[in-house]
């Protein structure tokens, strides 16, 4: 039995319990394993945050492969409503079950083993860097942001990086993530007179000049999409006014939309976009809207090319299954990434992250060191 | 010093502190003031709520006259925040000071007052009825109501009552109210399917058809009024939706409407619309809309004719103003007597009402009695 078997690594690492922030072991597991292998490994920690950086081959070297990933995972909500032990690790129909077998110990499993016997048996000419986070179901401030800090500041470099995440919707080996849309959410208060429903000439209702902003949002079309990005997308998550009282005109009221966006927006023109139609709605209404805006996270892609081929031609041809590329999906740590280097995800499929009884087949996690064993051979090649 | 000078009756009831659903003693007041005038005086209460009904003359006489009026008062709210003992009755500057001078303890000390003097000075050919409950503030489910209950099970009738709650709004004799309109709350619960921001292609959000719901229903033009009443509104009162998660589409969200309505509509006509208008919202956007009512009264009108010209012509001959007949404002138990006979409103200026330092002056509620007084002598003359 040994831990480049991504399976009995995997289990290993989901006996840690490392729920955010906690690391529970799940990182010295991996040090350990890398360290013996010859991998200079770093401590990086911040916040009250453990992560790790893991380099074979120079520093700096010519070619550089990066991979990212996380040890960290969601809380098991009850665990009994759970079949198996979800720290346990224990295998039952060709799957091992426990919280984090797909999102993500075995994508970071299936790379650490695939770094190790690619180092021993094949040294590459260049370097293998992993980037190894406790903190990217929590805040994401002090993981890989914090790695990626560390490594500009010790002249640590990537040529390009290969994220762990789970990628696939529904088959392994479907789909490579090349991108992200971007995410955005703004909150809209609009702040009216209060009054009595029965006079509502004396008062200046916020809820019509609501009901029109949020209506005139929703079906505003943002775009109907580019080469790599879906059109763009806008939901109205809540609209909440508190008013328990039917005799009452209420003097506020507050919404909230959440824009994903492809690589026709930004978050500066999405904003300059909403401020402008909360304006016109005051115009119109005599009503008062401030606008709050959190940024998650600006669109990127890394276009097709070398580093897409490549993976993509390793899951092909051990698989069979030709990947699409798609910029599908909510936030990753690759949008930290890009910053720094080309960046695609390429992992399990991830039905099953953050539910009850999360488990993932033995046989899937084998396929995928096999992936990552390729993506290394073929890029050092 | 004598109970029929009203305020000295006034400051006898507003000393008894009858919060509803408290009596405190002020019908008692009432009750053997009436007595011993020679009114038939019957206690008529109903789920712990204390009522009278008062009589002089002779049961079901073709010509009776009837008052309308309440003891129980709204909550004084902090004391301190009172500038003189909110049950103390006292006076200063020519006005009574306390919670009910207004609302509406002048106004039964006013008409309790005047028929008592007018049925010793000139006894009629006929009746007076007196009906004063305490639950007028409160559900007003045992009280006015619980009143012409008894009268129906008893025999008791009316040709024509005035109900004496407050109706001018700044001048006093400016206003006699012959109706008023109905009211109706609404709730559309609109539901749709949950999902993730970033799929909503895979969900259903009930948020774009509740905006456009409301948008529609708040810029519908129900009708730009009649004769005798105001336009018809419909104003949006709350939005709710109570997701914290910006990242998830809801599944379900509430808004309420409340409709003041003329006598164009009837409550069922209105729950029909709005019915109507869920149901094409639900074919435009596939949700599942459920509405529920609430209607507080039809909307009524006593016609202007013999009643309204007696009244009118009484607050005119003693104020000097010739009052505007109307419809305004909220409900009354006039709601509930307009089925028993034809009603109109008369009483104070209205805008100290349930405010803190309520108070009237001390020559608004003698002039208030020389009016009911001079609509006695007029319709037994």
């Amino acid at each position: 039995m040994s831990l480049t078997d991504p399976a009995e690594l995997t289990a290993r690492l989901v006996r840690c319990p490392s729920v955010t922030p906690e690391d529970a072991g799940a990182l010295t597991v991996l040090s350990e394993l890398l360290s013996d292998a010859g991998f200079e490994v770093f401590e990086v920690s911040r916040g009250g945050i453990r992560n790790i950086f893991a380099r074979w081959g120079a520093k700096g070297a010519n070619r550089t492969l990066g991979f990212n990933g996380h040890t960290d995972v969601v809380p098991v909500g009850n665990p009994d409503d759970w079949t198996h032990d979800p720290f346990g690790a224990e295998i039952h129909d060709g799957h091992i079950y426990g919280r984090g077998t797909v999102d993500m110990k075995s994508g970071v499993a299936a790379f650490a083993a695939a770094a190790v016997d690619f180092v021993r048996d094949t040294p590459p000419e260049g370097a293998v860097v992993l980037a190894i986070t406790g903190d990217e179901e929590g805040e994401s401030i002090d993981g890989t942001c914090a790695l990626l800090d560390w490594m500009a500041d010790n002249g640590e470099t990537m040529q390009a990086c290969i994220v762990g995440e789970p990628s696939c919707p529904e088959t392994f080996g479907e789909m490579i993530k090349i991108g992200r849309r971007g995410a955005l959410t703004a909150w809209f208060t609009v702040t009216g007179v209060q009054g009595h429903s029965a006079y509502p000439h004396k008062a200046l209702n916020p809820m019509p000049a609501m009901a029109r902003l949020m209506d005139r949002l929703a079906t505003h079309e943002l775009d109907t999409g580019t080469d790599h990005f879906d059109p763009s997308t806008l939901a109205i998550v809540t609209i909440d006014t508190g008013n328990p009282a039917n005799n009452v005109i209420p003097a506020q009221t507050t919404g909230c939309v959440n824009i994903r966006f492809s690589d026709l927006h930004t978050g500066a023109s999405l904003e300059r976009w909403l401020t402008e139609e909360a304006a016109k709605i005051d115009a119109e209404f005599g009503t008062t809207t401030e606008v709050r805006f959190r940024l998650s996270g600006e669109s990127f892609l890394t276009p097709p090319g070398d580093l897409s081929d490549l993976v993509g031609k390793a899951v092909e041809a051990e698989t069979g299954i030709s990947p699409v590329l798609s910029t599908t999906g909510g936030t990753s740590d690759a949008r930290f990434v890009k910053d720094h280097c080309p960046v695609v995800e390429f992992g399990l499929v991830g039905q099953r992250m953050h539910a009850v009884d999360e488990r993932v087949p033995v046989e899937q996690v084998q396929q995928l060191k096999a992936v990552y064993t390729r993506i290394l051979r073929e890029y050092f090649a």
